[in-house]
Formats: structure tokens, C-alpha cells, sequence
């Protein structure tokens, strides 16, 4: 299959540091981008993370066929709005980055009803607390995991190009279903971003503590505030995109933080002293799960 | 003052690495440890992290005034066991690398009575997942916080020794009074371990997440669940001693996330549809806390 021509809609972070690995490894792919702001568009030109960028206001009506691979590097709400609008045939490939995949999957198979297409969802996840196509580099798929979901009626030829291509970019890849890729990600990745955001809001509430951290120059926390604060607050409409889409898992998850925390909180609340063996077993739980999710042992 | 003789009470990655750091800065101090275990004894003698190291059993009665200064790098429990041994005069130099400071301040207050006397409480703040005289580095207290804690009538000139000796060591220093410590520590370090590991025994409990994890050899997790579930369930002996130390300002703080985690819940509930603008304003407000908390801007 041939990859002359590639459309990448959408271009910060991830659609430019995509466009950097393009180059690398399908140099004589021509690049083309689409983006919102005139400013994204100068920082394109003079970064060279694509050969030809427009605007929509240049350019509202794209023509898909053009292009042998279209990347959708958008929030999801933004695919959304895009997929009514695809041709139902041709030989384009289409893929999404986005991080929830039930309201694509779900809207690709209406959209292209009883025919064969060529539209795979994929997810990367190398997400950073870093944003816009200045931040872009090269390397950041390598080495990770790109989740790939196959709507029913897509094509095997066009999946198996799919997954080609973020081999190819340096990803290692995986198929899931698209609920499960939803309920997977709502735990190691939704929920984690909000518990992050919302420490940050209560440290920052606590009084004593500004007082502290006002006064003086340097930061007042070790290590672990700043490992556990790195996502917080970041890119503020991905995340109310994907919060909207995976709304019913992220209740979920957020429930069952909110269970096993105050069944940690009431460990102390007995009279008759703390129970150390609940807590030792809940801190050896927790180490042991952590082994396991990371692979360290 | 002189620092010829050097005790450190505890050698664990804490007082192994401030061994280390000694060695480079005071080349001419002499180091003995004390230690429970014999397997630590071995691991500290085959590093060679003191002159001299010995177990409880072999020593079980410390001449505390044969040493300029003694550290004590146990779990405040240990440290409040070790106070009331200590002599009321002399001139050694008493520190505790305590997590938590009302409890041995008050103790000290109690010990010491009408007496002036050099003991010092300080919170070196550079923890760290690992743990155990074999990950002991020198560099693990350079360009990190340490908070000195004054009790009322610890004499000025050992607070200037022990805020000169940190210093060296390659700390920056500030002086907390001891409840001001507590409550800023709840919030900026013994809340974020609670929460990084109900995170990870949250998502540990949810099946889908744990059978995609079991299915591929790989973590499917990205760098966000990976900072915020490094220092979860490290460490549980040290932990449940500062959780009962500081349980007072650990249930204010656990209260808050609960309170402010339910908010951000109930953004969901409404039928009328999310209200996207209070979970922008929640993630902006955590965006600027940040910042201002790390010194980033």
C-alpha cells in the first residue's frame, strides 16, 4: 500500500511530533496539515513539521480522496464532528489518536453502515504534560503502546496497514475492544488525571501550606508531590472531551477511589486504636498490583 | 564544634546515604551505625557506609556521649522510643530524620524539662520508592529541602551546627515550627502517597483493567499512571507510623480530596447536561496552583 500523501488534522503535540516521526521513517511521504490558528500554522511552517498547512478558514471543504492516510489529531469530540463527513468509499485510510473509543467506534459503524471502510481507531498513549506542535518531537511514540480498535466492518487490509505503520513508527501495539479500551483507560489513565488535578486543588486550599510555599523561593516539595502533580491541569479541553465521552467508567472509577479512601479514612476512626495489619495490608496490596501493572516483576 | 564521632541510629537508604554524603564532606569523621538486622550489618560493612556497625543484640546500651552527633534514621515511632534514653546534659548533638515533628518536639519539650539541650528535629525531604542500606547514594540529599524544627529550649548554637551541617551536606534549609510542619507535610507529602496507592489498588481491583494488564507482556500504562503510582505502597512500616503520628491533619486532608473529589463527581449528574466551564475552572485553578506551588513560574 502506498503512503505518497498523508493528512494529519489537527497538529499540536501529538499530530506534529507524528509528522516528525513520518519524516524520519517515510521520508518521501508528502505532509499536509490542517489546523485551527494562524499562529499553530506560522509554528508549523517554521518547525517544518509539514510541507503544505492550512487553515479551515483557507481551506473548509478538504478533499479526503487526496490523501492515501488522514490522521484525525484531535480531542474526540472534534472526530466526531469530522466522521459524518467522510466519502463512503475509496481506498483512504483513516485514523483517529483519540483516548476514548465506544462514541467513534460507535459513530464509524453508523456512518458507514453495511459498507466496508477503512477507518481504524488507534490510541498512542504518550501523552504529556506538554502541549502544541513547539513541543514536538520525534521520539514520542517510540517505545510505546498504541492501542489499535477495529470498527466491525473496517478492513482487514486496512487494519493491518494500520498497525504496520505504528510498528513502523516505533510503537508496540495491541488490539482491543472498544469498551474495553474505554473501561482499561478510565483506570490507568482518566481517573489518574483527575486525582492528580484535584490534590493540586486541595494542597493549594490548605492555608499553612501556601503560607509555606509562599515563603520562600524554592519549591517546598520533595519527590513525590512532584511525580504525583505532573499531569494536573494540563490541556484543559482534551480532558473535558474525554471525561464527556467515557462519562459512565469514569464514575465508576471515581466511585470506587472514593470507596477504598474513606475505608482508609476510617481505619482511624476506631477508639480502640488503628488497626496496622488493615493498613500494612493495604500498602502490601498496593505494591504487589503495582509490580504487576508495570511489569517490574 | 567538632564532628569526629558520628552515630546514625537506623541505616536504612536514609542513613546509608547520609553516611555516604559524611564521608565526602567530612572526611575525617568516623561513622558507626546501629542496626536491627544482621543481613543490614553485612550489606553496610560490604559497602562500607560505617567504621563501625553493630546490632542491638551486640550492643543493646549506647554511650550516647561518646558521639558528637547522633542521627537518629528509624520511624518517628522508634525515634519517640529511643528520647526518653537520652541524657539531660553533654555536648552531643541529637537529630531525627522524622517525617513528622509535633510528637518528638513535644517529647523532647517533656524529656528535656527546664534543661537547656541540643536536640534538633530536622525532615530532610528526599524519600524515595527504594529502601534499605543497598540503595543508599551520597547525592540523595544535594539540592533537596530540609526542614529544621527548633524545640523551645534546644540551644541556639546547636541549631546553628545542625543547619551548617545540612548545608554542607548539600541541603537548603528552612526552620518550620513543628505543627506548621505537620499540616504542610500532611498536604504536600503523606496525602499523596495515600492517594498514589488507593490509585493503584483502585485500579488493581477493576477486572477488565487487570485482564487486558495479564494479557500482554507489556505495562499498557502511559507515563501518567507510571509517576502517579511510583511511590505508592512503598515503604508500610515507615508509613503507619507517620499516619499515626500526623493522623489529625491526614483526616482534615483525606476529608478535602473526598469533599472536592465528589464535586468534580457530581459535575456528572446533572441531566441538564456537564457543566463545562466549572471542570475547565477546576483544572485552570490546579494548572496556576502548580505552578506556584513548584516555583515553575
Amino acid at each position: 500500500m502506498k503512503l505518497d500523501r498523508i493528512l494529519i488534522y489537527g497538529m499540536g503535540l501529538m499530530g506534529g511530533s507524528l509528522s516528525l516521526a513520518i519524516r524520519e521513517k517515510y521520508p518521501k511521504a508528502e505532509i499536509s496539515a490542517v489546523v485551527r490558528s494562524k499562529k499553530s500554522k506560522t509554528t508549523i511552517l517554521s518547525k517544518k513539521l509539514a510541507t503544505h498547512v492550512f487553515t479551515l478558514e483557507e481551506n473548509p471543504k478538504i478533499e479526503w480522496d487526496h490523501f492515501d492516510l488522514v490522521v484525525f489529531s484531535t480531542p474526540v469530540a472534534s472526530v466526531l464532528k469530522l466522521i459524518p463527513s467522510l466519502p463512503k468509499s475509496g481506498k483512504t485510510i483513516y485514523i483517529d489518536l483519540g483516548s476514548t473509543k465506544q462514541s467513534i467506534v460507535d459513530l464509524v459503524n453508523i456512518h458507514f453502515g453495511d459498507n466496508e471502510h477503512n477507518y481504524i481507531s488507534t490510541h498512542p498513549m504518550c501523552g504529556s504534560e506538554q502541549t502544541g506542535p513547539e513541543a514536538a518531537v520525534p521520539s514520542l511514540y517510540v517505545d510505546k503502546l498504541c492501542i489499535l480498535t477495529k470498527p466491525k466492518l473496517a478492513s482487514q487490509t486496512s487494519f493491518d496497514f494500520v498497525k504496520q505503520f505504528w510498528e513502523t513508527i516505533g510503537s508496540w501495539t495491541i488490539q482491543m475492544d472498544a469498551k474495553v479500551h474505554d473501561e482499561t483507560l478510565a483506570y490507568v489513565s482518566h481517573l489518574p488525571h483527575v486525582i492528580s488535578t484535584i490534590l493540586v486543588n486541595v494542597a493549594g486550599k490548605n492555608h499553612t501550606t501556601m503560607d509555606q510555599v509562599n515563603s520562600i523561593p524554592k519549591p517546598i516539595t520533595g519527590g513525590g508531590f512532584r511525580d504525583m502533580s505532573r499531569i494536573a491541569g494540563s490541556n484543559a479541553e482534551m480532558w473535558v472531551s474525554i471525561f464527556k465521552e467515557n462519562k459512565s467508567f469514569l464514575i465508576d472509577s471515581i466511585d470506587q477511589f472514593i470507596t477504598q479512601l474513606t475505608e482508609f479514612r476510617n481505619l482511624f476512626l476506631e477508639d480502640v486504636g488503628l488497626d496496622e495489619s488493615k493498613m500494612i495490608s493495604i500498602w502490601e496490596s498496593a505494591l504487589k498490583k503495582k509490580e504487576t501493572i508495570q511489569k517490574n516483576k
